[in-house]
């Protein structure tokens, strides 16, 4: 079926989350990897649990805590120049390899972003990116993270379309089945060839990177 | 305050979901811890996106295809026979060390389970493990999961009890992030000195073991 809106994620599709690898790595030599990929694994759990406990707070909120978390378990002193400078890289994430083509050629469809990233971290990261959208949306407008059905609903009132009109593009596996229960096409784009997540719902089309979209 | 109702989580708090580690040693020698924890992490993982996207099914059926995700991210083969062995396993899994002493004299309160466990999975647990409680309640009654406020409203119902008259005993700190959030009474039964995420709620009391209820 033809698409009137391709919507992407940013996190993790976009971005890459955990290029904020080598910032750590300078804050606490030899630890890099291992405080990028805590912080990430309870950013996220974060953003599913407060959601379900019905106690949204902006996804800065959610990432500046999830930091302050992994540093305490992984037993790091966290200074308050280290966690504002790490906070800052948040706002410049590299895009992944596959994005500068895939945004080269002018889009067929109407674009948008749909994060879990509140405005003060989504707003920014887009402006430094260069990257251009028809409108980029955060889940802040209905005070709910993905995957709730709310938070998808966003981007079929901001854009007008039925929601299987809407092409919803992922590398968050959970992502990619919540937007599918939700009823948008989804594409997952799975770069490390993971295994999918059973959820009850699986994308329609499974794509290795972007430039096959 | 005084206490109407002392209420256990099972998976974590009294039961140890990776007791099932050493048949998943016999079942692929070396992995067994690999498994059990990405294992428990899926579990855990899909109770709480399936709630999000307002698509519930049994923790039976989670359980099963956790262990199912977490065969195929590790490339082991999951025969059926070992599947089904794993499954059952979980019917009887070991109670942690403190739970005998801790439930040897009689209770100055009413005594409950609120377990995510579907009650397939839990009545077996508990008959096999001998331990008394005047109720052993699942989520599945509300069909959603911890830490939802639905599923820890189930026990105000059942007991006839006021929330802030509920003592809520878990060892998963989000559980008693979420019990706090609703209004229980909650002790964390932090056995291996772990951090405390950060989900906006504190329990009560931090204890290091069932103990020293």
């Amino acid at each position: 079926m033809a698409i009137d809106v391709l919507l992407y994620d940013a996190y993790g599709t976009l971005w890459d989350p955990l290029s904020v690898m080598k910032r750590c790595d300078s804050c606490w030599p030899g630890k890099g990897a291992q405080v990028s990929q805590l912080w990430r694994t309870k950013q996220l759990e974060a953003t599913w649990l407060r959601s379900l406990m019905g106690r949204y707070v902006p996804f800065s909120t959610v990432t500046r805590e999830a930091l302050q978390y992994a540093c305490e378990a992984l037993k790091l002193s966290l200074q308050q120049d280290h966690e504002s400078e790490l906070m800052g890289e948040y706002l410049k994430l590299a895009t992944f390899p596959d994005v500068a083509d895939a945004f080269m050629k002018k889009p067929a469809a109407r674009t948008g972003i749909l994060s879990n990233g509140s405005p003060d971290m989504l707003d920014p990261l887009v402006k430094h990116s260069g990257l251009k959208f028809d409108a980029v949306l955060s889940v802040d407008a209905a005070k709910i993270f993905k995957p709730a059905p709310a938070a998808y609903q966003i981007a079929v009132e901001r854009f007008g379309a039925p929601k299987e009109k809407i092409g919803f593009v992922t590398s968050n596996f959970w992502d990619a089945a919540g937007a599918k229960s939700f009823g948008f096409q989804v594409y997952w784009i799975n770069r490390a060839g993971v295994a999918a997540e059973r959820l009850g719902f699986q994308p329609d089309r499974v794509l290795k990177s972007l430039a096959a979209l």
